[in-house]
């Protein structure tokens, strides 16, 4: 079983957000699926995908601090600048956290563990809604 | 031909290792897949995969001492301490590196390069034993 | 349908290039395939794969510069030192970014964003030409 759909994000500020609850609702068909795999594709350079802890709302603020020091706005050697300071900081956190995720799934299930949520990580001030396409392959 | 599988890897100390005689140790149904793709997804978030070199140790060494430099423990900024130290630098880290491998198989082994291993890359201090799903997905 | 090959990128300077010309080239087969996906992976430890803005060279410019910045050669902690300074940060590099692409395939196309390219991020300065290895699954 092949099926592959474009989901759109709602709108989210600046951070990391958890979406598990948003992408399952968007995927009824993931009940009909014994073993199989789920693959999410963000179509954005400047936003990305990751699974991290889905309990503490402070995991997800220390995520967006530690990037924003690790990645900095303004860094001196920055050229690509004309379109903000969140930009060019947006593309290299992108590439970090990487465009996709792959899960597996059982019994109609994703098959994360007890603590992981799938977090989109909005890197621009103003990102608006984002695109994910979502293929499922399984039996 | 789908095939999903949990595996526990045994228990190892904070830093990387080389894991690939373990994961293909638990696999003994690879040598039936002509083509396909192996998913390895650990179920945890203190805990990544990645691939690097399998040969010199310190490699690993260096990785180890190179991430606790650019996600330190005791940032300043950080507010989830409450489970140590070591926590939320862990989180950190393995959205870094990521909870997941694709690895392509081909005539009943995974198509590696010479200098490829698995890396479990342990974050957290004491992390006990690990759970990897493993998913086969191939003809 | 299932279908593995080798692809043998040309030879690149140190920094990140867009290679989705160079991958589609080599891949006339994607054209037959309604839905499925794409894996890309790299058989090196020193360069790895991401998908970043396809535009502007400053972008992949000041990807360089950053990497450097985040990952410095001569850190006074490397043991593993050898094979040059650009050894050792370019496999720490190689884990950041990652081994593997995976990108949904629709009606015979790669289903990218408007902005987003294919990179080969090449963290040696004398890297030689980069095996890739790409599996096409899909119906």
């Amino acid at each position: 079983m092949w099926l592959q759909k474009e989901i759109t994000l709602k709108s989210r500020s600046r951070g990391f957000h958890i979406i598990t609850g948003e992408i399952l609702n968007s995927l009824p068909e993931l009940k009909t699926v014994k073993t199989g795999l789920l693959n999410l594709f963000i179509q954005h350079t400047s936003a990305s995908l990751t699974i991290n802890e889905n309990v503490s709302p402070d995991v997800r603020k220390d995520m967006e601090l530690h990037f924003n020091k690790m990645v900095p706005e303004n860094a001196p050697y920055y050229e690509h600048t004309l379109e903000g300071s969140d930009d060019m900081p947006a593309h290299i956190k992108s590439s970090l956290l990487g465009p996709s995720l792959i899960i597996p799934v059982k019994d109609g299930k994703l098959n994360l563990g007890t603590w992981q949520g799938i977090y989109l990580c909005e890197h621009r001030n103003y990102g608006g809604s984002r695109r994910v396409i979502a293929t499922i392959n399984g039996e």
